[in-house]
Order: structure tokens, then sequence, then C-alpha cells
């Protein structure tokens, strides 16, 4: 038996398996696909996964995604391979036919990639090594570029991909500095990734540089203090977002492009502000920015006949009474 | 007349005008007094005020506040004074007793200074010249506590000291670079804290350090992006907390400390929190932390009889059956 549990249980083992029950995260006997990039993460995650499996009962397997961005790429994805075969789980590689130029091309790619893989084997789980420190630089990534709480929230627990299978990140409160004296520990060969250490990428410099120095001269907890609060708005913005979306539906005409002023009169600015970006979304052939939106919600309390500048694509909004409503640039939609 | 309109009315001006007719900030022929340190932000703020006091007919006045932390604290308050004589403007100061030792300390003396001036001499209204760099550097600050979306929320456009007599922050919305540059075109003679060269203090350190460096690699617009963040969260946290309010009256017993766990499990994850930091705000000797609030959260689905280790103070939270009851410690609310 590959799977016997291991005789070094540590701390972060019944971490896991705790938080794992806790969340709800993994079913018993649940097939569990472990995206393993090779990274100090990933194997932390697979090991631990390994050591729990006898209690649980999953069946696992590897899945790598090779992007073919640096000239080690494959002898990465051998090395994974190579763990896999170690450890007698079944292997799964994807490998990117074009070079993506962008982190998120690639995170797109990641991720369609993983769901090929575990719906054409039927795994219903897929399960990533996203740690708190990730949650900490998403965080400190999306603040610089100003997108308000909705930005500030991105890595959670658990999401659907699709009808069947779910995307888990049992590691989201556990960091790197934990991870790398597991994989020490456990002795598992990291493959480092030399990419980390290209500072041109914001995410490594946040990693490198911004997060060393937040924590020598701020907050030495600073990485577990982010990453709470990202947790923290994640519920804020849930909240937030759904009961936007009530009351757009209450305030919207039936059958064209308005909004009901009095509906939206009673609501909190928080909401307004929501409803208006919900609204511009159906609208607009871009996401519309902190000022669209602000234009939008004057128009809730402006006097009749008011109107907004052009919108991308021409559209404007203007007040009819008690409407506010939209109306598609030279009375013809396809224009820019 | 003093306040004769300046023949250089520049965009900085218009943008103020706007600003306070906009946002209602403040009323015509009020009663304004100005808080002023003599640094770039609060000349600025006071030289726009005297541009504009024609068409407001505002009665001006000038309050300076000596904390006595440098050695140039009285030459720098007598720059202000002068600066008032200039103006012809009254000018009002106060100096601490006591030197404070934290920068907490030094705005709570600083707001009650204010305040006794404003009432002895019948201002309705103070005004700071906190900017959005200002908003920025309190949002990173903020943000590295690990407070959640409520900590990430703290200068506002104005708010009520007493019954009587408001804050309000005008250059909210312009960034410290501008209030410098209109200081120089103005001719303005800035009195330089020393103190802000110390990056001792964590906020000169954001100031002078880490804005520059997110500034140089992450969005020559951080400031901006931070500062307008700020805003968006104030929204979502003043409607956050108030449905929380609005929640714990319904769910709370009417005669001794407990929740109603069944109005409880209906809300949102991220009202429970708020609830139950409302709640523990009554009953806890110091503000309840993170872990508090989950603990107290996680009795809300608990199976009966689950209980919480004690809090500070030796509080303990039970479930008995449909309720969250708190229990002081060993039948006694002194111990510690």
């Amino acid at each position: 038996m590959q799977n016997t549990p291991n005789h070094d249980w540590t701390p972060l083992h019944a971490h896991l398996h705790r938080t794992l029950k806790e969340r709800r995260l993994l079913e018993r006997s649940q097939q569990v696909l472990v995206a393993v990039s090779g990274g100090q993460d990933s194997l932390c995650l697979v090991k631990l996964l390994l050591d729990l499996q006898p209690k649980w009962g999953w069946q696992l397997a590897i899945a790598h995604c090779n992007h073919r961005w640096r000239a080690d790429a494959d002898a990465n994805a051998e090395h994974v391979q190579q763990l896999a075969q170690g450890w007698q789980l079944p292997y799964y590689q994807q490998t990117a036919e074009a070079v993506t130029t962008s982190e998120a091309a690639a995170r797109q790619w990641r991720y369609k990639s993983l769901t090929t893989i575990a719906q054409q084997y039927r795994y219903t789980c897929i399960v990533t090594g996203h740690t708190a420190s990730d949650r900490a630089e998403t965080l400190l990534y999306n603040l610089m570029r100003g997108s308000g709480a909705d930005g500030l929230q991105a890595l959670v627990w658990e999401r659907p991909l699709t009808l069947d299978i779910k995307l888990v990140r049992p590691l989201l409160d556990v960091t790197r500095a934990e991870t790398r004296q597991f994989c020490q520990t456990a002795q598992l060969q990291i493959w480092d990734d030399t990419t980390n250490h290209d500072l041109t990428y914001a995410r490594n410099r946040i990693r490198q540089e911004l997060l060393p120095y937040l924590q020598t001269h701020f907050n030495p907890q600073a990485e577990n203090a982010l990453s709470q609060t990202a947790a923290l708005l994640q519920a804020d913005v849930e909240y937030l977002e759904a009961q936007a979306a009530a009351l757009l539906e209450q305030a919207q005409h039936a059958d064209r492009p308005g909004l009901n002023r009095t509906i939206l009169q009673q609501s909190a600015l928080a909401l307004q502000r929501r409803i208006m970006r919900q609204f511009l979304q159906q609208a607009l052939p871009c996401a519309p920015n902190f000022g669209h939106i602000e234009k939008l919600v004057s128009l809730i309390t402006a006097p009749n006949r008011s109107q907004t500048d052009p919108f991308p694509g021409g559209t404007i909004a203007y007040v009819e009474d008690n409407w506010i409503w939209l109306k598609p640039a030279s009375g013809d939609d396809r224009t820019n």
C-alpha cells in the first residue's frame, strides 16, 4: 500500500484535517485532482493529502500544466511526473500550444486545462496549493489597482468551475513559510521556479520585496493580517453583491434598459454603486470604471433631463422624470 | 477688505468651490474654524478658503495646536500667528500641557482642543487640510494592522464632533503634490515639520518610502487608487454596520445578554460577524478581535451546549437551544 499513514503526523496535518472537516471542503471517497507545479506549496499540499488519504478514502491524482514559459519547463514537468510515479498516483499533463504573454492569460489557460482533465477522467474536485501568502499578495496587487472592496477579495476557499467540478484551496490559511518548512522536513524535492526571481513581474516583486519590507517595518504578521482582511472583505462583497442584484431586479424596467429612481433613492450608496455597475456591465462593451459608476449614481438625485457624457461605445444615460434611461450612440449601438 | 478675490483663480479654487457645493460640506455665512499646522496642506486650505470667502460669506478663523513635540514648536506657532495677522483673521492657539507620547493621544488632544476653541467662540464647523494622500496612507496603515473593511475606511468628508460642531475635510480628493504646487504658486511660506523626516513614525515611513515605492514599481496613480478604495469601503462599511445594528436589535434578548440563533442563521456571514462584534463590544473590557468574533460566529450553527474559551475578562459564550448566552467569569464580571 503506497498510502499508509506517514509516521510523521505534524501539526500541519492536523490543521488541514480540521480545516477540511470544518469548512466541508472535500468529501470522503471523493475523486480529487491535485494541481502540482512542483513548487513548495503544491508539493506540500499533495504530500499532506497523501498522508490524510487513508482517513478520507479519496482517489487522488496529479495534474501538471506546462506553460512552456521557461527553458526548464519540460524538465520541471518530468520532475513532477516522477514524483507522481513514486507516490503511485495517476499523472495528467497539459502543455500550452502557444506561450501565453500575460499572467491573466496563463491563469485562464491553466484552469481550462485542469477542468478538461477533470472532466475527461471524472474528477469532481480540483485542489490547488494557494496559501495565505498568495491571498495577501493578491490583496496588495488589487489594492494598488484601486478596485474597491470587490477587487480586494480574490482567493476563496472554494468555488464551482462547472456544474460538477469545484475548485478547492485547502491551504488558504497556511503561509508560504509553513509550506517551505514542511517540504524541508518531509525532504520533498522542490522545483525552484526561476521566473520567481524576475522582479519585472509585479507579483514576484510583491512577494520578494514588498511583503518582506512590510514585515520588517510595520508588522511581522503582515501576511496574516492581509490574508485575514481578504477573508473579511470576501464575505462583505458576497453579501453586498447579492443585495444589489436583488434591488437591480426590482428597479429595472421590464422592457428596456432603464432604472426606477424612486427605488434607487431608498438604497444606501454602497448598493447604488453596485446596482449601477451591474446595470452598466449589461450595456457597455467594457467593464465600467469608478468614474462611469459615479456619473450614473449622480443621476439618481439629479434634476429632470440631466444626462451623462458618453460612456465607452457612445451610450448616454439621461433622466426622464422617475427613470434613468440608456440611449445607445446615434440610435445605433454598434458605433464606437 | 482683506478678503477680496485673488486674481489667480486656479483650477484648484474651482475644484474646491464645486466640492463644497456638491457635497454640501459648508454653508453660506458659516462660522468656520480652520485648523492650521503651518504645513503645506493646511496653508493651502486656508488660502483657498480665504479666496472663496467673498463668494460664501464665511466668518473664518485660524486655530493652531501646539503639541510641544519639537524644539521649534513655539516658532512654528508664532509663524502661523503671523500668517493669521497678515490675513487679518482671528487666531486661537492651544498648547499641550504635557508632551503626548503617541500619535493617537496627540490626535485625541488635538480634536479636543479644536472643539474647545469652537465651542468657546461659537464656530459651527472645524475644517482640516487632510488630503487624498492622507487617506491613502491611513488605508495602508490600517491594512497592515489587519482590521478588515472597517479599519480600511477612516478619513471621511465630514462627521459630527458635537451636536453643534462638525468636522469637515474639504481637500480629501486633492493630493499632497497638488497642495505643494499650490503653495509654491501662491508663495505661501510653509513651516517644514521636521518630525516628518523621522522614519521611526510608521506614518512618515508610509509617506516617504512606501508610497513612492508603490508609485514607482506598481502604479504611478497608487495614491489616488488607494484614496478611491477608501471612499468605496467607507460607504460599504456604513451600510453594513447599519444593517448589522438593526439585526442585533432584533436578535438580542430583551433582559439579558443573549442572541437568538434562528435570526442570526438567516443573516449573511458579513452581518453575522458585525453583529457579533457589536454584541461583544457591549460585554468585553476591550475591543474584540478577529478570533473572538469567529468563535462567537461558530456558535450560531454549533450543537446545543457548545461553548467558547473565555474571552478577555473571563466571559464565556455558550449555546442553550435557540440562544447564545454570555456568562461572566465565576459569576463575577470584575475578574480578569
